[in-house]
């Protein structure tokens, strides 16, 4: 049985597992105070090109998502991003339980577009009654995913049409990267971690599913967003008490750029079975050039490798085709791409 | 400048007034524990045939909505309700900011529909991974107004298929009724005070804009469905301390049929008014069986009329016409609608 | 049965009947947008000197109470307060469910103290751990009752000090007036509406207990203090609909003085009770100049009235006699006052 | 510099480390769905003698104490724990975020007692007014630490007896064992695993101070007591990705007696640490069994050391004296204890 159900599936990179033993009997000082976690801030704000950027570990995504929106956000205010969000799914409620609403709109590619943005506050503040937007949740945020949900990714010319409509309405501008290193390697991908870093307020580095155990960056490039960080992740029951845990993990991916060589190892193991699979008649359901992919096979095929092949039902096509979901990381092989491709009907 | 704007722009009913003045030095005890409260419990439980249930009493609407929903549902579950709900708009995220997601669907003349119910269950509980609707927010409850956030209203066959889907489901149904008055005597209208407390687990009878100076009557049929009301109430801050104030004025509202008679009035006012507007020529854009009104207007005829008539702006109808709400009222005079339609152009 | 058990046991002022009859019918928009709102705010900033203080009506003091903390406080601050103030008492947890620590320090004479303050925030400061005031609850806002919870009253030097220590600090003073106009008119009080107005970042002027139905008008002396307060006001379930209620009670309160008029009534009926149970030889288990009384009774006594008296009881003194709290208010009368001391053993 | 702040301050045990590289590249489903949670989950019942329990793995304390709480108590109920207790001080609101009064009683030695347990419980009962008890936040549950914050521990005869002031006023029994190895092997300790699964409803297995990187081990052998736990902790931002990181270490932990054994060689260092100091006259502030050690020193003795000794400062004990607490780990090492007590004065 070979997986591709998701990119957490494996521990860490091997780097990171020899510092973790080499490290594993020396005393540190907890909640992030200790030098291997300054040394790694150091590392991401030098490769963001952000040498002001605050750096903050958290230990995973949804976590990460409801601490920068509660932190960020006006007590009464929403955080505005696509239906498909992730904030707006499988995260169980975790922004609204701190008290916020997120406000949807449709999605283009899975991705938030300048205009839904723009469309959306004209509508919000020329509202029906002269007080009702005192009635209403307040846009106070824009969330996006890069990559996003399905895979695609912005460019640098939507990321900044975005960003204007967000200084016109004097909204946040928050990336989760959780799949970050994978978006910014993709084929086509003009975005660089400096772009990033320049053109939105806050952001994260995932690790959890880019070669860390665990572990989420937060970088804060937009000064005084965040008053008291500390007591804040602390409360959100996300302060690591042994802090360095993250730092040695992020100081390891940042150190000869093994965040961005390890997701390009993703991205080209996804493009082979991208290629594979069209090669041999089955389109993606999703133009997506990072590392999920989104096949539609025919149910007959999918019953035919099920019984050797791990992945991820999406979506019914219709009633003879079917969209799977199939994942590589960092950690996938070409053997493991052959392997897979093995298992199709010849 | 007369006004239609909305339900809430008079005080009381006289008979409520005079009730306040002949009582108003007699000293009772505070929080609901008083005569008044207790013999309006009974009247109410009476008016619905429900001689067990439970009887609250709150201030205003987003107050209740926020009270039951919090009280019903377990920590984790959301409520669902179609896209207009009024728990999803102008509460200001009151519903979210004590932890639980609106999850909405799509309206069908402001109406939610048994089928919509199942549909959004099915797919929640059918969901593509084994655990992922553990990262979901789980549906608890529906929510519905009666009548709508546009004045339609359900039917007794209508309310019992939502009934039954809850029932399939193990959610909680529950009505908002701030014009529940307006919805019963709607002409059409086939469900009883009765069939309601019977159809929902929990609903309320709105004294705000139907006769009373303010305060809504929480009937919970569904015992033990909210545990420990009165320190729930309290903490979040809906615990009136002359609660008797709220006794009396629903003791007077259920004495004599009082509530239903004085909501006649307002439905017959409102039929008249469209009835006027069609005969000259001007449609609705819904077709309203209570006291709201939503008519269409050419923009030469609103602006003709602007100086004289105080309406709320609902919407665009096109380039040419626009949709207006007038609303009437317990309080609203025969000759207040003679007066609107003088205003009209010949 | 002659009844002392609260304040909030009466309706209103018979003016405010009168005006209630008078403005019944008259159309006003909801939400506080209305004339008598809007000139309600001018008197009490005339009557507090503070011509740009900010003004808002909400409908009672538990409500107030985590409106006003939790609209001031940053997300992860805690409110200084003594072990005996109601917040932390018998409002069921009303400002912890907004997500804020009520920090208690031991009161004196039912006072904070400007030193008890400065010990505490020097304590929290001089942390053992470098890092650990990140990981307790900050205080960021001072709360006290004016009068107390047992009748006390800070003097002008006293407030004035609380104030130094406050902005030592950096912590909001926030006054909690449910019973302000007793306080104000108390013998022996220096501190005038222009003093509070001053002296304190926000305070309310209690409506609810000193003349009204219900309603407490909250004044923000401090601009900045609270931002968005309409949405916020909404999402508490606090924004009564028929707003201009509350603006018509306080502009009643508000006209000829009529406020502190009153509350010199309670005042003076609450000084004549005590005298006649000092006479009697019963001592007052607290020195309060204000509207409640606590006075020591033996328990047989206690028990020979108790037929005719209702009274709260408040905590047993020794085995023989108990304290009872005994409260005026602005509806007294001598007759009731006579009434009760003719029930007394002779 | 020998560094004794805390028992947090390495890596993990290496055989955790061994396991962590064997399975690294082994792809594990996520969030707990995995073979090594499941081992771990009956080794751990085994080890409790609780057949049925259920066992979750959260990351760290605080996070499992907001979430234990949120999920056992009822929306407004409260926890009762010691001044001291841990959720009450250093947590930074964690538990009243999620809208919980922690509700402190004064501790004796540390511990929370019986009788002060029931000294609340009917005194909150026995409330003055009939209705009050309504408007205060009513316990729900006990919290204890075992060991204490001040290390300390139950005796099962305490325990039983705090059992059963649980069961007379319906109040969940929570242990917190963030430390709990330390407390079991500790010297007169009676207290066994399957006492204190007995003993309680829901407690938790330390991890992060005993052996693991991170990682605490939720048990519930209340059946029922928590709904829904898994969309709970998703929210709480609680619920790992890669869950077998968890379960990988708690199998490890919980394979031939390791946690046990590796708490034991802590207490042993404490006891040798203990006695070294008492041989050179200085005397402990609390007679702690366990890791934690809090002795008081000469002032001229602390800055003598303070060169070559890390350590947390807790308290001064007078003019001339300091208390300072010393932690001992499961990887400390007598060589560690030898060159401490090096630095003493001779």
């Amino acid at each position: 049985m070979i997986r591709f159900n998701s990119d957490y599936m494996e521990g860490c990179h091997p780097l990171i597992l020899k510092r973790l033993s080499e490290t594993n009997f020396e005393k540190r000082v907890g909640y992030g105070y200790d030098d291997l976690c300054q040394s790694a801030r150091e590392k991401i704000c030098a490769a963001c090109d952000a040498p002001d950027a605050k750096v903050f570990f958290l230990v995973g995504g949804t976590q990460t998502n409801a601490f920068v929106i509660d932190a960020v956000l006006d007590a009464c205010d929403g955080v505005l991003c696509v239906d498909s969000g992730h904030i707006s799914g499988p995260e169980a409620g975790a922004v609204e339980c701190w008290g916020h609403k997120v406000l949807t709109i449709p999605a283009q590619d899975g991705k938030i577009t300048a205009q839904g943005i723009k469309k959306y506050c004209n509508d919000f503040y020329a509202d029906r009654y002269h007080y009702s937007h005192c009635h209403m949740v307040a846009p106070g945020m824009v969330y996006i995913s890069h990559p996003t949900e399905i895979g695609t990714i912005y460019t640098k010319s939507e990321l900044t049409a975005i960003k204007r409509v967000c200084e016109e309405f004097n909204l946040a501008l928050f990336i989760d990267g959780a799949r970050l290193g994978y978006g910014i390697v993709a084929e086509g991908s003009d975005l660089t971690l400096p772009d990033i870093a320049r053109l939105c307020d806050v952001f994260y580095i995932g690790g959890t599913k880019v070669g860390a155990m665990f572990g989420e960056a937060v970088v804060v490039t937009n000064h005084n967003l965040i008053k008291k960080p500390i007591p804040l992740i602390k409360r959100h029951g996300a302060l690591l008490a042994k802090g360095w845990l993250l730092g040695m993990q992020f100081d390891t991916l940042f150190t000869d750029n093994l965040y961005l060589n390890i997701s390009k190892n993703a991205v080209d193991c996804a493009m082979r079975m991208r290629r594979e699979f069209n090669n041999r008649g089955y389109r993606c359901y999703v133009d997506s050039p990072t590392n999920q992919q989104f096949v539609i096979l025919p149910n007959d095929v999918l019953n035919y490798i099920k019984p050797n092949v791990d992945y991820t039902f999406w979506e019914h096509y219709d009633e003879c085709n079917t969209v799977v979901r199939l994942v590589t990381s960092w950690a996938t092989t070409q053997e493991q791409i052959d392997e897979l491709i093995s298992y199709l009907p010849r």
